[in-house]
């Protein structure tokens, strides 16, 4: 059976986000002036598999495997 | 008031992704088979306001001059 899992991947608290800090500053200067900007990546990902369970478990690998960098971010799974 | 607004962004119906063909192709090479692939960059904003509808309205504002381009990217805002 086809389910798509949503996965969220954003850096960790605490990390520096160099893109995030650029936009900033380019609102800033067309007059948009914010208290704080983050960002996340998301991925949107049909597979077919038996199960619910087995959607997130195969994002979980692919996030442990590539879509994530451990050290540096979190990631969120929604099936 | 603070509000925060998540702005998501992502490629219009039928608009080319490499990135995510490069990510599913990367995945295959992993072993694991997917059935589709699509990704959106998401924007946490936090701005000081006086109502949720300014914010709102600030944020599309944001996606109409820099955030998002219109010819290919649509927008989505929760407040």
């Amino acid at each position: 059976m086809s389910y798509t899992v949503k996965i969220t991947i954003s850096l960790k608290e605490g990390m520096l986000d160099p893109e995030a800090r650029a936009i900033q500053h380019a609102l800033s200067n067309l007059g948009f002036a914010t208290e704080s900007l983050s960002t996340a990546q998301v991925f949107f990902i049909t597979m077919d598999v038996p199960s619910a369970g087995d959607a997130r478990q195969r994002a979980e690998e692919m996030c442990e495997r590539l879509l994530a960098n451990p050290v540096i971010h979190s990631y969120e799974i929604e099936v």
